[in-house]
């Protein structure tokens, strides 16, 4: 009954993005690979030849894609009804509206449309209710489809926690958050190993910025009244983003001020183990939010794979002298920071009838 | 007139601060090494021999101390007038004092006396009126020598830049600091190899407290009334400190607030660039703050070196969306941080005439 | 029916191959674990307690052991029929035949005994029919049960590939190998961090005798009438070994003469790809050679755990100036190369009656 | 009296071996740079700006090309008599001839012209010889000036050590050679770190092809009938060149075949414990040939720099099973192997007054 499953596209298959999109849909409950699409340099090609000298993963090149023919970013077929794109902002600029125009849900990794009032910015755990948005945004933008896009890989070690303790009564009024970012997250062939070997870069073009305004907009709300989602106003993040060498695994060191400063460490530790996802997909990971006792850890390349590389770790909760509290968060930015997370939305959007 | 330089120890000598106290005291102008000591396992080898396999240099072995016979930590000379300490807090407890009582000065990178309001912690472009306390840690002590100690190197990257500021008539009201820290600083052998490839670990035993309180003293001040040194009051610091693979130069991503949140950055900027420090000594590195214009700047590898290693880095000046502005500070932690340290509260000793 | 499983002990159960141990074993169709064994240190911990700390995989510690609590080398219960021995060689030779003269069956990853003519040094694949030496082994030493130990990891990248030329006709005269072996292979703490980032270590002490000597017995034979295993005689290895800054999975790069030098390449591809084991184990790869096209593999990092970390991969197959061929061998060193090659040697065992 | 000193340019100034000719070439007691040329897309820009954020060296830009403007590759000022080319082959083949026709001397890094017999490949140390060949070269390539080239850089850990026996009577028969060479090599950006992080590359394209060529014609000689240099006939070289994670530095195994296999290891270590170049040049290492007693040394980390970077290392010279002796060869791979001995023979030149 393959014939069921829903035919999906993937703009980008051969970047490390599209990659992992490849490994995460093979054999996936709902989804089929229909289209592979790559820049015009890969055209034609089969989509082995294309990645040659390129394929990140232990794992072999999955057989159902390893012959297919590579088409160009504007060639997606007509039954294709949701498409996967992992292009960088420029081309996503152009296609993303392109497909959505003709009636295809678009789930996007790129920062294009991440700041439009119309389009959510989507982790299913956290703000599922955003896509009440998407009539506005059809009605608007004159759609048939759809796009909702995944936010940056750096929010995600450390948003669902915040989230959680919002959820539980905690108000969260300002964090301050330093990062140490891994490699993946620059893409393929991204940094040169002569840059990063036995270094740290204090800079991520454009990292810190995404970083202190994506999450005010997923913690803000669908308005009905403007049809827009408005972004969370009380609430200030200031962001460090460093580029350390290690492979895959974003780590955030997190300082966070309460508005009510009452705080037991105890309470917030037991809101992160006893949360449960609102939402069961197939890619769920079994506990949304592991709690390391461990005060050494997380660490990303001994956690970031656990769960599927899907969960988000959290470790070394203590008091702040400053703040309220501090913890460690860890998440696998190009698993559930990238293809994994875009993946989850898709998933959401099957298991809520939006892809019928 | 090689007999007319100061005759000196150092204890510890076969580890990695020692080996730098050794590099560092070769050739020196004011300085002569007399005694190397190390633990009973090394004692009565030739230097060659004990650090055989553990040298971590690119430069050889100097000359002067290569067949030198390594005593106990017990035996330092009579006529030894500075005791270099770089053995770990258990024996600087024991020992430290021991040579005080004898008339020796101690310039100690161990954590064992930081803490006594009686024992100054040091930089001399920062706090040289704190060896005023030398005088009651004498008395009270019953000391005919002194300790003096380093402060820990975690905080050599930041602490310069902020009393700049304090100087010129900024107040500092609390700090938020995320370190990335050398492996070096872990001593050797330190960790594992399999523990810090690709990865990173977030916790550093005992560094985060240190990080938080030594600056409160540097900041302080020799109060005559109490014959101490009384820590600053109304600043308040929080940090997390981690390890990351890279072999020297600890890094650090600071979060500044004001007391008066007035601030232009171009006027910090202009401290920092405009900074001489009080003192010129052998050590002192040409420029002690070095300012980064470049945005990905500074970085471990490439700027921990410059100047002797014993230059302050400042770089991504910017303000802050919660405090009031943040930056990154870089020092390397064996040279500024550990024995170049060390010498140069020394040489500030010597060239002021507390060694007479 | 757990209970028919055979119940196994594992000596140094806290350590990096004893790690690996209980994991194969975790859910093994043969064998269940009634015993973990350490050092005194260790004793009487649970698992969990005893490994905090030092675990080193991603997974989580198997169910079934967490909270096992630790016994003393000596304590090995009187039901357990097979001992899985990952201890130093000086415990191995006291506490090996220990066991074996109780009537054990010791699979060991020590070098004690790899060298006595009545211990075969095993690969399953290659020299099965050395296990006949076990007669004499037993009526010689006097034991009840038996010794069986594993090669060192050097060799397991490069042998079975020599192995299977010669089973098809080609005769080796001598092999110049250099390897570049993982940090792992080491054990934990092993090498420190500061010795190996962004460096290659040009010895690993004991290693090139091993890899000179262990293959010369493996493809030797057991010979009836001294009732011994006799190492292969016209065969010469020399050997490089290299440490490198790689997790895990040994590199080799191997140049081989034959005794006659018309040799077509393509045969020899053609004899690898097509090699099938003679044995199906429950742990062994799907494809015991895996064949590398890719001119740039095989590569450490992302080769190495292909096929559950039990393949051995081949590539870069070219003519040789000075020899005849040379090639670049690769296998995982404390998968195949340690635990998993005790646990395969142990699943021969029992498939062929010799635990019954 | 700086107008006395020779003007020069350095094609290809802003890449990897350029920045480290700028830095070689500042407060030269023969050389001042004249021109600095590098691709259009650099043309106009100061030196400063086309090397911004690409600038690899700890050191500062040296102030005497900080603020020089950089010119295209085609516009080298006449009054330039030698010009040090660090472009890649294409353009090597282009502009080198174009430069020597007019009369300028070209010390070259690229490969275009090594295998030309009218064109000598120099170590000043090991064939100083070779330059009787420019007579020749002139005439026939009808050039008033003329191209000189240094190895590749894979050879210079080994050649030197090979040549001094040689020199004392060992004839060498073979090599088998295996390498594990530095980042740096790959120039910059070179290799993606996610390519090298943790792991080893088998492949380094071209390389092994003139890793086993090259040293022919290094130790071949100049042939006054046929007027050309011939490759030594009688020695064959087998190599496998790997790309391992470090720096720089380039590390060889090197197994070593005589035609006469009577030899005396203490004899090998004599020979070069007492060998002394021929040649005492501004950049010449205080010694040319490093002896490592040390067992486990050389290592690149810690022993490319000394000297200067500019010494060959050598260690662990021992017995071989299978050839005559085995030993371990490093260089420094961008100084000695590239730009310092491209500097070598542009002082041997002028000392022996090839560029009056």
């Amino acid at each position: 009954m393959t014939s069921r499953k829903i035919p999906v596209a993937i703009l980008g298959a051969t970047g490390m993005a599209g990659q992992r999109y490849v490994q995460l849909l093979q054999d996936h409950p709902y989804f089929e690979i229909k289209d592979l699409a790559a820049s015009e340099r890969s055209k034609d090609k089969s989509y082995f030849e294309a990645v040659s000298g390129r394929w990140l993963s232990a794992d072999a090149i999955p057989d159902n894609v390893r012959n297919k023919k590579l088409i160009g970013i504007e060639e997606v077929s007509e039954e294709v009804r949701l498409v996967f794109s992992a292009v960088d902002s420029d081309l996503a600029r152009e296609w993303e509206p392109f497909y959505a125009r003709q009636g295809k849900f678009v789930v996007s990794n790129a920062s294009a449309f991440r700041s439009d009032p119309l389009v959510p910015v989507l982790i299913p755990e956290i703000n599922p209710e955003h896509l009440e948005v998407l009539a506005s945004q059809r009605e608007i933008k004159g759609w048939k489809g759809a796009i909702v896009t995944k936010p940056n890989c750096s929010i995600q070690s450390y948003l669902l926690p915040l989230y959680v303790l919002e959820k539980s009564g905690f108000e969260i009024e300002s964090l301050i958050v330093s990062t140490m970012q891994a490699l993946s997250g620059a893409g393929f062939p991204g940094l040169s190993a002569m840059s990063l070997t036995e270094n740290v870069v204090p800079l991520i073009r454009g990292e810190e910025e995404k970083t202190e305004l994506e999450p005010l907009k997923l913690l803000g709300s669908y308005v009905p009244k403007s049809r827009q989602i408005e972004n969370r106003k009380d609430l200030v993040i200031s962001a460090h983003c460093n580029r350390v060498p290690v492979l895959d695994g974003h780590m955030a060191c997190v300082s966070v001020k309460l508005k009510n400063s009452d705080v037991d460490l105890k309470e917030i530790w037991s809101c992160w183990e006893k949360f449960e996802a609102g939402c069961s997909l197939p890619l769920s990971p079994k506990k949304a939010i592991h709690c390391h006792q461990d005060e050494d850890r997380p660490q990303p390349r001994i956690d970031r794979e656990s769960d599927s590389g899907m969960a988000i770790h959290v470790g070394r909760l203590r008091s702040c002298n400053v703040f309220d509290f501090r913890f460690v968060g860890l998440s696998h930015n190009t698993l559930r920071g990238a293809a994994g997370g875009g993946v989850l939305i898709a998933e959401y959007l099957q298991q809520n009838n939006y892809l019928d």
